[in-house]
């Protein structure tokens, strides 16, 4: 880890860090941008906290400071499938999929928010993306410049949201990894739906995911159930 | 209670209520206002649980149904002095002063709005008020005007933030208590900083709240440990 002394808020970043393919991208492309990076994650009672354990050795391997934040939003968020067991999930390209958690990346970045204020951290980085069409309101550009309009009102700071993926497609995702020589850390992150590792191939995350790494010409390092991956 | 069914989400609020002067008179105008009105507190560790005592005791005068929401911030709040004992409340006169919150009222909007979301409310009411020099970034126009759209985005839903005491000084509140026949009610909520009934008269909370009653020509029906009420 960097000594974090001496360098200004404008260099240090903290990433909103899943565990997941997109993000482990955004934590890989903060460390090529900033001169000081910090990961921190989300526990919110999600279905699969396999994305929390494969988080911290993904940090661990990064050498980078992870800290998880307890959220008690439970209640008011249990009718999404990603924290109920008892619904199925639906497909992901209808507009709203009932995996939608209201208001989850405004909750996500304002506590973000707190934690950079109070370590005097400006940048927030975000693996929002818009061109997946997955249906959340809350992933697209103009989401993601209103939040940082109203940060920077709501604590009189100079955040500066970056959402290094938001016009990326799932392969060209894929393509920054190799760019940034990181590929071989997507074998560690999570995307599988159902927490499963091997993970299933049949879930539309798995789907999607697949489906990235074939538009990208590569083979997934993650390990299916089956020969999905061929 | 009114009987909420048939009722469009358009003429539903929530109010953001803390049993405290300001938003006492929020769900006072609320009532008057909208056709169903619903009032949610927050539990985030504050130093005078009394408020929700206090919150809970307005409510049910009203007959409206009172929701707190427990929030998990405690240790990234910790240095204001609204959470900590050991730390005196400085003047409130100053730019950012110690009793700020970083990011308290984005918090507090996000949850009402995902209370909201999930109940199909589209008002959501907050005693935020410029004009009271607080220096709290997150009470100024602008950023209400901000957080409405942002939230408008995040949940694709139509939000509206209603900040009926944005311009008003507290005189002009104690006014607006008298027109809505509850100036009475003003002798249940609290306001002392340092969580006491009757209240201790001297923190810059009860001076504010003094000088408004005398500016409103008002006697304030609150009780208060001597005669700082003459």
């Amino acid at each position: 880890m960097k000594n974090h002394k001496n360098i200004s808020k404008y260099e240090k970043a903290v990433v909103l860090f899943s565990g997941g393919q997109d993000s482990t991208t955004c934590l890989a492309y903060a460390l090529h941008k900033f001169n000081s990076v910090e990961a921190i994650g989300f526990n919110y009672g999600q279905r699969h906290n396999i994305e929390l354990i494969q988080a911290q050795k993904i940090a661990d391997k990064l050498n980078v400071q992870f800290t998880v934040i307890n959220l008690a939003v439970n209640e008011e968020w249990e009718s999404s499938t990603l924290l109920n067991d008892s619904v199925i999930i639906a497909d992901t390209t209808i507009e709203h999929p009932n995996s939608f958690v209201p208001g989850r990346n405004l909750i996500f970045l304002n506590r973000a928010a707190i934690y950079a204020y109070k370590n005097n951290i400006s940048n927030l980085v975000i693996g929002a993306c818009q061109t997946d069409f997955s249906g959340y309101p809350d992933c697209r550009n103009e989401f993601i410049g209103s939040a940082e309009r109203v940060l920077n009102l709501a604590f009189s700071f100079p955040f500066v949201i970056c959402a290094p993926l938001m016009w990326l497609s799932k392969a060209d995702t894929i393509k920054m990894m190799v760019d940034l020589n990181h590929l071989e850390l997507l074998k560690e992150t999570h995307t599988c739906y159902y927490g499963k590792r091997p993970a299933c191939g049949k879930c539309p995350s798995c789907l999607l995911r697949l489906k990235g790494f074939r538009d990208a010409g590569k083979k997934d390092p993650l390990k299916y159930v089956s020969s999905f991956n061929t």
